[in-house]
């Protein structure tokens, strides 16, 4: 099977093209998500992929052009800023590194559990506070941090928020303000909530395409060196412990199932992307807006499967 | 030991003034409240008591002429609003009467209970939902409504909001600013939550004494007849609903332990005031503001306790 | 409405065929328990009512000689016998006097909750927890101490255990299994898991009819007197703590809903039948086997809601 | 660093020496399980570590041929049995791929998720209801199935059942009864529940020693293979799917942790055991019966973090 990984140029094309087409049935069984009614208009079927090994070759195949939110997938970036600007002992007594069987915003933990921090960074309240935790003159300096961050990663300066979708989420975004407030609450974050939830929103709000993520994804896969310019972007324990975290939480309460059945870090968001991790391989940027009820996009997550089969790519 | 309440009228006051005297000591053993920095600054050593006869006799003991922010005992009087302004049925729909083992403050229930509706108007989350019902053009109006049904029941149209309380409450809220905003969330409550919480603010902030609560509560003993004026002020069907809610939620989770101990209706504030109503005898106003550990007045529930078997005047 | 119950004999007996009559077509809306698989072959149209005055009148109207399984209204005769052969402060160190919005059988509170102790008496977990509080030899002579209890409330030396519910309940009793052992797990309870349930079923199991139930609940409305003998069974005090409990843990998940729309203590049992006390009035016993949601006899509340606005029995 | 493990076979032993030496303090600042008996009279200063390569080849260290009891690494072997006697989609339908927050031996999720299933294999719910799962005539079939499994995967016959061990589990197991029945009662599992757990109690009670583990893991990290025998014990699959789990679930609530700074699928047992994978190279068994407040053994996890930052071990 890996066999279709040592393929000549054009047969891995026609491989990735394959892959589009017969997965692309899928889209068919999930659902644009809607609780952020400016993604209620995203086109359910489309699908694409892109991947960028870690020395810099690109494939890509069906809708990788076509443009989405980063959403959840922000959360890797401002986790690694966070991971920067922070001692990992210090960080860690903020939030913790735990996975968890709940939903991206629950927060029931918050409440139950005796240390009061976000259980970790992939899910929302976690990214949350990571932004509290990115060092910056204010809130406006830690934003322009992160953004800078995911610009360097996907190796493009002209990456933008899309204001409407920004505006969106900033007028529905009231059961992040609860997870933020509650925080406060608590002494987990400080300073002006709104501030904080702007700067979350508009990472969030960032438009990338599969190759975008597919990029960003090649530096985690070596290790924080970029594929397109060899510049190390950030160290080597930082990759690491991300792309564990990712594993065991990227997925929300399905990244049990996505380990088993895509073996890979990954990350997904609402805006129909996930993110996935070859370590010292690739990285794959997948899209396609029709989510599963968990969140993660359906047909993105077929494709990973699907791929990671043919090419051996589980970490396990 | 009933005979102490058929006593004559010095023998009555004498019985109160010992009843300060016996139990003041109590106050040595509470904490005041902090988590409202304006509270922390309330002299814990305070304990006073009236009492207000369904006919109108009143008697007074230590510091009833103190005054205290009535705190959640305005959550009595919303949760009146609520009632008279919404038939029952529609109410319980958006908040139910249903007593609750966690804290007044607490946010799990409204994320793992199906309803997604307040447990009872006797919480936090529950009478920020009860102010949302009460009816009114705007915010403002319902705050006005809720704080002119305060002072008909106290009899006194002189009730102010302590505006430093206020401020500071205000300033430190974010608990409920999260059990707001994930209300909003789930849609149990519509419109912009700082103006919402304003009101919730602005009533828990009303400065009352002894009298006030006693008044308040025999309004209450007397299904809804003022005992000044022979008013009524509302009926009597809402007037039992209120006391059977007190009963099973008025305490926090202190509440079933209340029932057994003291055996009256009643509801507590973290300012210290506690009201107890023996239905159709009388409505006692109690304060102190070293409050247990669970937000209840350790001295004013000690003087409820006593009284209670002194007059036997438990429920039960 | 009050007069009704200062009607004549005659007038009264009218009163309560009256209210069977007006009342049966709920029965149909209801569900006869089925997770005790002998429950299920209960006959789901039965309604009956029998009411004993503190002076020991009696009227009875529909099926009250119909028999049925007291199952859970034997957790207040169980916690009378606690209480009996407890301290009270030492009691309350096992077992809470807490409300919870939580069902009868939940076992999440004993995980989450700090003190690893049943929040009240009147669930499944503080009933079984509640038998080994009671001091006996063995489980054998505990089971005979709360029975004979339960006969002497009743005035009836004749009631048995129906051998086929017992066999039942202890065929499929897993839920309080997981309950008992738990708790052994944690030191709550010791000795023979099997040989605790074992009194805890039997318990349940006991024969009675409405009538039972209604001399039961006079003695707790004359503080422990029994109505027929004059006989002082059990202290006023213990009356009182038990009424308290009911009040606000005695129908479960439903008890807010009970003491607005009833206003007694009350508690329900999954055989169909319900205990209400009126204090120092009168005890009533409802049966009608087909139950709501919450397990709770459906026709038995509508009857017991109705009598008490006729009467003008509330507690409030 | 990876350099480490490229030495010649005296430098590698003079490496794992060194390795117990420079970490055999950590066992000062654990505690040797007490809530089975027997297992708090283990010594708490042992450490020792197996490795086994691959292709075969073994280094030890330290205590590395004291017996210590397999615990919970046996959790590994009895879902390996489920996974090769049930289709992956029927099993999980029963047990899910979920990580979760919650310790070991919780109960909570069994009552709060709605599908009533256990979470996942690598905790006590969920591997009880492995056995159950597994294909057998009878409990005692099925037992001998999964020790047949754990024998030939630590190419050893003469494991056996430390008889001491099992007894002091199987007298003191309340909780994991309060498991299996609160089970029994969601139908999760059937039948007799002493029996299951009397299977799950003398798979948890096996002796082993770090060789054994060593082996086990390593015929995980070449997919089923045994580096001893060459025979194919399982599919590569089955092997995927397990890893998959071990690295989200296999720490209790420390798998985040252990993701973060070891790096590999891992499982841990409460004897002080933890069975680490390095795909496609080696199989580590480490032994410390000093735990950490979560379960794991101390000693263990810092000579794995050592090991695998010293040879670039991490999947990630």
């Amino acid at each position: 099977m890996a066999s279709h990984c040592n393929m000549e140029g054009n047969e891995r094309q026609a491989f990735v093209d394959g892959l589009i087409q017969a997965n692309r049935h899928w889209t068919a069984q999930g659902t644009v998500a809607t609780y952020i009614p400016e993604l209620g208009k995203q086109q359910p079927d489309l699908l694409g992929i892109s991947i960028c090994s870690v020395d810099g070759n690109q494939w890509h195949a069906g809708d990788w052009q076509a443009p989405f939110t980063v959403q959840s997938i922000s959360k890797v970036v401002t986790f690694i800023g966070a991971l920067l600007d922070n001692d990992y002992d210090t960080l860690t007594k903020t939030i913790s590194v735990a996975p968890t069987a709940d939903g991206f915003n629950s927060i029931v933990n918050l409440e139950t559990k005796n240390k009061h921090r976000p259980l970790n960074a992939m899910i929302n309240s976690g990214a949350i506070a990571s932004i509290a935790l990115v060092k910056g003159a204010d809130m406006e300096a830690r934003f322009q941090r992160v953004f800078a961050m995911m610009k360097a990663m996907a190796g493009r300066e002209t990456l933008q928020v899309n204001e409407a979708v920004y505006q969106s989420e900033k007028r529905t975004g009231d059961r992040n303000r609860a997870l933020a407030y509650y925080m406060k609450s608590t002494g987990i974050v400080t300073g002006d909530v709104e501030e904080l939830l702007d700067a979350y929103f508009r990472l969030c709000s960032v438009e990338v395409n599969c190759q975008d993520i597919s990029v960003m994804a090649a530096v985690l896969a070596s290790d924080g060196v970029s594929p397109l310019t060899g510049e190390s972007i950030f160290d080597h324990q930082t990759a690491r412990i991300v792309k564990a975290v990712m594993t065991t939480c990227g997925m929300y309460d399905g990244s049990g199932e996505f380990a088993v059945e895509v073996g890979m870090p990954g990350k997904s968001g609402v805006g129909g992307g996930i993110m996935a991790v070859s370590p010292r391989r690739m990285g794959i940027g997948v899209m396609g807006p029709a989510l599963d009820p968990k969140g993660n996009s359906l047909g993105g997550w077929k494709l990973l499967q699907r791929l990671s089969q043919a090419c051996d790519l589980s970490i396990f």
